[in-house]
């Protein structure tokens, strides 16, 4: 049993989103990603099984799918994708999001 | 890709707390729990392989392990923990967190 604070924890960089990587096990990857408005995790995709889940702990900006789709993300927000599924982030104001990977293998 | 607002849709309720099932699949369980204060998950445990992770959304209180062990839990925190282990919550405040379980065979 152990805890983390993200909110403390996570940076945020001008260069880049910031990333904070919370827990690695076989079962699920959970990482912390920290947004500037403007900045963006691209769209992007991997080809093996399992799924994603991408919860907005703060700010607001845009889901981003496959051909050009994308869906509102605000506080509280949670998308569910494959991970062989098109699937980023645009932010619009400052955001953290958390995103489980399940599984890791 | 489908989106769930956890702060619209996760109830509250007096009588026990309140529970909202975000996405179930052989990959994770996602749900959300919503406690009023005094309001509490008790320890428990099962006896099967993975791990789960707790966000605390809004709110304070204590994570509960086995033997009477508490770690403070407050907006942010991410408590990790495997299945197998005693793990629970109990709310100070209003408190919202989210529990994601992988694998969920």
């Amino acid at each position: 049993m152990k805890t983390t604070n993200i909110l403390e924890k996570g940076p945020f960089s001008q260069k880049a989103f910031g990333k904070l990587l919370v827990h690695d096990s076989p079962y699920f990857r959970i990482l912390n990603f920290n947004f500037e408005p403007d900045q963006e995790l691209p769209v992007h995709n991997h080809d093996v099984e399992g799924q994603l889940s991408i919860l907005v702990l703060e700010g607001e900006g845009e889901f981003l799918g496959g051909d050009g789709a994308t869906l509102p993300a605000r506080t509280g927000d949670m998308l569910i994708a494959d991970i062989a599924e098109p699937h980023g982030i645009r932010a619009a104001t400052r955001m953290r999001v958390v995103v489980t990977i399940a599984p890791t293998l």
